[in-house]
């Protein structure tokens, strides 16, 4: 079976994903031992605590369709016509023009989403800027592309900024786009108009697309209010990727969008439009019927509903800012405005017996039976990543187990 | 935008889609003109009929999971373990040996299992062995991966068998797999046990991966029961692709698997489980409350829905038969013994004034408002495919202006 195994031959992409370094942390806390319960702030994914379900209206906007019997054979592969519809008319409202629905496809998640931006613009030899530290699932979509990854930093102390000189000089003329994340996982920040501006001019002048990665669009509570990239999309191509998983808070369901905005009908390639197309027909897809309940789900989902999701994201990193601030050998230069999760500095030279983030996290999980990801997971040593989409008591009781092992550790 | 543009260069692969034919046909339909509602024996979605609707249990265990609120959150990537024991447990039923619930991933549909078997197998220079004629996936997602692909000829007067000599001229050490699809789409085909014995053994021979695509797994109505390769998996290396959609009449569910069939644990390479493993995380895959209720629709869903489909299959199949034995300029050297859909062989010399199959199915539409697939979009000229997974009187209507429209043209 010599062949056979060269058949299989190549490795897995080595990139760390988040779930497998939380899979880890898991299986390495001793409540038994501790006698505390396992406390997460560790991924993105709020549902399990009753403080973030999902609204009745979605769900029951499932049901309905779903007895209707009237969706469940295929969807064209591009999406339902009525859910394209109901998303590019939800992304006009903040947006100087109308998105025309086949401007929309429809996607399994922004992961999906994901898939498809890198995958349709990948060509042999060519590059694609991600910010550092970033989302690591575009890492590891690139490497199964054979896109070769080149990250710019963003500054922690300007609100985590793109380092616009690092993207210019990465850039070449194999770059074919540079990824954008706001509002941001993993550092929450919330860009401003200005800023946005400034990264679609830089895309202009290098002549690339700007991929957009709005999972977190609307969930802004610090000063800046949350700007989609699609505004300047007359100025570079812009690519932009959303779902309903973060703000609907049912990120189970697998509905997301990716959205070419070219209002001037200009900048972006036909051909890359076609092979857009074409991508989805290999692609699985969201069921139809959840498609189906799209535009319930947009129109029927009340303003109470996010207001009440964001006072408690605004109560809970708060409450993180706090605690942060009053514990000894961790740090915040910059605080959350936005998304579900930011970044810590660890002052290693001040604690006494812990080597790096990773050592960090594995002793918190073992010692306190909380879970945090280790900032590596997301490109930056000796920081860590705080969920603060958690129920507000469970944060509170994870960070007072934080600072007490902080305590222990520090010099 | 020079840069942009070469950014955006790469064509999309040229594959014809069977969607996008058909989406062409109706186009050319004019229902006003001939009076007759359009009857599609185009695509294999019988769900637009009465007679092929979901079973009341599959339907109401997805409400229930949905309204229990405990599975709107992510699903681990290689799917949820109750969905993943459910369908080992199922697929087990006919193999000889106990499936792991590890050995399963579940996907979005079969279609993303074609993605995932394909996209972790891609190396730079590897081929792969396909059937002629083909579900055109295989060969638009084979571009998308730079695979190269070859075919090999089905046997139509032997019950479509695989060619193997073909096969094995075919390969070389680049081969990383070969595609075999039982129940057969376009074919109608359902092999027998010793066929597929045979498969496995050149497989075993030329050290490549078997990937059998058992979407119509179970829907066979001939003299061959559905054997599944699986069985083969201690001789060579078995992938199964397959997935709810045909069974179950719910292709709008995205709901599939994709299966190691490797009883001994020594064929199948542990880098090769290794990236599909990494290549779960960058998928969008199912929603994972269809997942959750993955086990109760395996269970509650009764024989006497499975065995109502396979008899209205088997008679609609019969009415096709019996009528293009009928029909001057057609024939059909092998009858459908399985899936949804089989090939019908066009004897262009005997029509005066149709030069090809697009012809005939363009000219088809126009005058009769029947929608069949030309062959050349599953790759064999001069053939039409028909689906029978249609309603008994739609699928009666359909053939008498088949017949209709074969009189008027036959020299
Ligand atoms: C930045 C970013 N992009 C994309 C995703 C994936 O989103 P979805 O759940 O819609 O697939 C996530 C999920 O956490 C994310 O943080
Ligand atoms: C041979 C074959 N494989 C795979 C598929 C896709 O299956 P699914 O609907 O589960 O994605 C089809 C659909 O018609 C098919 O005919």
């Amino acid at each position: 079976m010599e062949l056979q195994s060269s058949a299989q031959e190549l490795d897995a992409p080595t990139t760390i994903t988040i779930k497998g370094i939380l899979g880890l942390l898991v299986s390495s806390t001793d409540a038994k031992e501790t006698g505390k319960r396992v406390i997460s702030l560790g991924i993105g994914d709020p549902t399990a605590y009753s403080c973030f379900h999902v609204s009745n209206a979605a769900q029951e906007a499932v049901v309905e369709v779903l007895r209707s019997q009237k969706f469940n054979g295929y969807a064209p592969t591009a999406g339902l016509p009525q859910a394209r519809e109901a998303i590019a008319e939800y992304l006009s409202r903040d947006l100087p023009y109308k998105l025309p629905a086949d401007s929309v496809y429809v996607t399994a998640g922004c992961t999906q989403a994901i898939e498809i931006a890198l995958s349709v613009l990948a060509r042999p030899g060519c590059n694609i800027l991600l910010p550092r530290p970033c989302f690591p699932i575009y890492g590891l979509c690139a490497s199964f592309r054979n896109i070769e990854v080149r990250y710019f930093d963003l500054h922690p102390e300007k609100g985590w900024e793109v380092d616009l000189d690092a993207v210019q000089d990465l850039a070449d003329h194999n770059t074919v786009a540079m990824v954008i994340i706001n509002p941001g996982n993993p550092c929450g920040n919330v860009y401003s108009h200005q800023h946005l501006k400034k990264v679609a001019e830089m895309a202009k002048r290098l002549g690339i697309v700007v991929i957009a990665d709005e999972v977190y669009g609307q969930l802004a509570f610090g000063a800046n209010p949350f700007v989609p990239m699609g505004i300047f999309g007359s100025i570079a191509p812009v690519v932009t990727l959303g779902s309903l998983s973060k703000r609907w808070l049912i990120p189970g369901w697998r509905l997301g969008w990716l959205v070419i905005n070219d209002p001037d009908g200009s900048l972006m390639s036909p051909k890359f439009v076609e092979r857009i197309k074409k991508y989805c027909d290999i692609n699985g897809g969201p069921a139809t019927f959840i498609q189906a309940a799209v535009p319930e789900i947009i129109e029927q989902t009340q303003e109470v509903f996010f207001r009440k999701t964001i006072n408690i994201l605004k109560q809970t990193s708060d409450i993180c800012i706090l605690l942060v601030e009053d514990i000894n050998g961790i740090s915040c230069p910059t605080k959350p405005k936005g998304a579900m999760a930011f970044m810590v500095k660890l002052n290693i030279s001040q604690m006494k017996d812990i080597s790096d983030d990773i050592d960090f996290c594995f002793k918190l999980a073992k010692e306190e039976s909380v879970i945090i990801l280790p900032g590596i997971a997301v490109g930056l040593k000796n920081r860590i990543r705080i969920t603060f989409a958690v129920e507000p008591s469970a944060l509170e009781e994870a960070m007072e187990r934080l600072k007490s092992f902080c305590e222990r550790h520090s010099c």
